[in-house]
């Protein structure tokens, strides 16, 4: 982040910091509309009532008053004033079924945006940061195969990052019927909570979460337990997940034809379904892992969690799961399922732990010389030939000494430095100079071409 | 815009609407970065003492607070206060006197982010929009040539939108200096005034303009008359308009060695040098227009506004100038001059009234079709193999009839239709379909490449 960032929360990016946002932004993107999926862009703001219904961080809204209005802010209720969105699933909701009209369904779109969460300020929390988001919306249905697809999706593009120095990512998914319907047929009622304390287990460990489960969740020693050995099943197929999980319920006395069983292997068979295409698309590339739980309580099936080898510490940077009843419009319900990158904690990641790194700063690939303000036309023209054959050109600020028309260009990373010809003599003509490996020779503005690898601005990594 | 936007002033657009104007986004970047220009993004806040400080629009601030502090907004002063930026000019500023230890000047950059008003709700408003900004920021003094440039940028990146159905765009350039200086040396003191009511000469007419100089900025009816007489005056070149601008202060009793003149002709000197340089590049594109005020308190010298052929009702477009006292640090000027375009109501114009419309709704060149879903893992291999080469597809949502496969890919654009071989017959080839001009054949997911024209999704223009 840049140094002396003035308001605590509010990351900004140096120039060629940003160029590392911006080209992951772009190789998202990319990946996104390779797949099929549709860019929308929503307004920042939502009403204060579709802000407070939904998600955890229902209650860390910024809240928007006119300047002219202050003194009289309370005199409107919150749920009608405008806050900033915290998500981008809240407004897809609403966006879809605004203009539902005007979609066709399973609306599969990308959303790249900024969001804020008004928090308290603390050390290494954002209150603005860009989120990166794919989800299909339908309606009335959505067929179960987009729960393994949107995770398969969310893989490719972060491999498509790797070569900007991001490790391996792994999707660790669990469904929400499973864990609710193996709870229920213990005997518990307070789903949320279990699933609340639960998802502690990585922070807290195993014995810090029995005990909440048992002092908050209304569960003995025994159901807690329990819930903590679900936590810990691991499987390496759809298979092994059934028998396991199979053995688990007739070790605690679920019964196969209870509904509560009934419920847990309906999210048991998607769940298999993920891991089993998983490994034939992408090997290793999403494992089931029945602890992930996720705070928002509008998840209704699968759940995922994304880390990054050797980067625990980073928490998920892509999460997401299936929701069946985040919109609707009268008996008309919109299920969707959808997956968002925390973009600003990834980007950091890669630029202060991954040694991801402009090649420049500045996009240019040649900086015109001016020998003399009055021939400043003549390397205009020059620039302009250039640039009409798509080669990022700048032109020196001042006909200042060589030296520090060159030192302009260093200090901006640009490459090549040419050197109009004088235009006193004749038979002379224009030079270019690779001002890295120090070769010069004669060009033509109108043909010269640069070295192709030279000239692209690009991310780096730095050898560790 | 999208249909039935539900908060006013907020707009939103439609999939195929987010097509042009994304394609927009992408062609300025371009130019941009084509010539030199470094991309940045700031965060959306800024504290409400900077806020407050500069331009017009500073009474037309959203104000945020935490949902938390709801009812003790007012305990801090709005000055402390955190407020969403009102336009991209203020928060250069602060973030090039922040981060000067790290930034080559001159400073180039491009920023295209929205920006938010907070104006009273009302028709045509916009309070939430998209800004397209360049702007040039030295350290201690700026070189004059940059006055020149920017408009030319920008000249050339609105050019690149004419293929999306905009007209041709002229700028129309002023100069503070030149417009005070002559103010001044008709004995006029109150410059911002008089600047302000010239501002309004193209809504409400000459006799209205010299009213309110008359009774609101202390000018005679004399005086009146040669503020007008300046603002209509017009020049095919600098020459021209040095001699006319002079026969004027000749008129007017203004000496050529009053230190009046000596500062208006500063002002002309650049505007001419603009005009000059601008006609020999590209002919027709920049304008001396003497009437060009600007509301903005901060410009310094060149002031520029762009209107379409054609589309005077929009106003300026793309408005901007010089500044010099915008950013200091100590003693330290950071002078500038910048040019920012209004990218949502320039792309309203392109949409509703240019005809500007989205070649299709989906990325996707191909959707491949299901025959059941048992077969739906053989769909997805052959759409990972175009993807492989770069080709975007989707696969159909269900494995419903063949004719609502087909009616899908047609809704959402897409003009390719691929027809997995049937898996019991060892001789069968996938086939793929144009199911605009009907034609189909066998092909190979491997090595088929669609028609390079057909395979992209682009911007066109509805024949009027």
């Amino acid at each position: 982040m840049a140094k002396g960032a003035s308001i605590s929360g509010f990351p900004e990016w140096l120039p060629s910091e940003r160029v590392v946002e911006q080209r992951v932004i772009d190789t998202l993107r990319g990946v996104f509309e390779l797949n099929g999926f549709i860019g929308i862009e929503t307004r920042a703001v939502e009403q204060g009532s579709s802000l407070l219904k939904k998600g955890e961080t229902s209650k860390e809204i910024y809240l928007l008053s006119r300047l002219q209005e202050v003194g009289q802010e309370n005199d409107t209720p919150v749920e009608d004033r405008l806050g900033l969105h915290f998500d981008l699933t809240v407004p897809l909701s609403r966006y879809v079924v605004e203009h539902s009209g005007d979609l066709a369904f399973p609306f599969k779109r990308w959303q790249i945006q900024k969001v804020w969460r008004g928090e308290r300020p603390q050390e290494g929390r954002f209150r603005e940061f860009v989120q990166a988001d794919i989800d299909v919306i339908g309606q009335g249905d959505l067929p179960d195969h987009y729960e393994v697809e949107l995770p398969l999706v969310m893989v490719s593009a972060l491999e498509r990052l790797r070569e900007f120095g991001l490790p391996k990512a792994t999707v660790h998914a669990n469904n929400r019927k499973l864990s609710e319907g193996f709870y229920r047929g213990l005997g518990l009622t307070d789903i949320e909570g279990v699933l609340r304390e639960i998802d502690k287990l990585d922070k807290i460990g195993a014995d810090e979460v029995a005990k909440l489960l048992v002092e908050g969740c209304g569960a003995s020693e025994d159901q807690a337990r329990a819930c903590l050995e679900l936590a810990d099943l691991t499987a390496a197929n759809g298979d092994e997940l059934a028998v396991k999980f199979d053995a688990l319920c007739a070790k605690h006395g679920i019964a196969a034809d209870s509904e509560a069983y009934v419920l847990a292997r309906q999210g048991l068979d998607t769940l298999a379904m993920i891991v089993d295409e998983s490994a034939r698309i992408r090997p290793g590339s999403v494992i089931a892992d029945l602890k992930i739980a996720r705070g928002l309580d509008y998840y209704t099936g699968s759940v995922y969690e994304t880390f990054l080898d050797g980067a625990s510490s980073l928490g998920s940077i892509c999460s997401g799961g299936r929701y069946d009843n985040l919109a609707s419009q009268g008996s008309r319900k919109y299920p969707g399922v959808g997956l968002s990158i925390g973009l600003s904690r990834l980007v950091s990641y890669m630029l202060h732990t991954a040694g991801a790194h402009a090649s420049r700063v500045s996009p240019a690939a040649v900086l015109v010389a001016v020998w003399n303000e009055e021939d400043r036309p003549q390397s205009n023209l020059i620039a302009n030939d250039l640039r009409a054959r798509g080669i990022a050109a700048d032109v020196a600020p001042t006909a200042a000494k060589l030296g520090k028309q060159i030192k302009y260009a260093d200090k901006l990373g640009i490459p090549y430095v040419w050197f109009p010809a004088d235009k006193s003599d004749e038979n002379a003509h224009d030079e270019v100079k690779n001002i890295v490996s120090g070769e010069q020779c004669e060009a033509d503005s109108r043909s010269w071409e640069p070295d192709s690898v030279v000239a692209r601005q690009t991310v780096e990594v730095a050898d560790r």
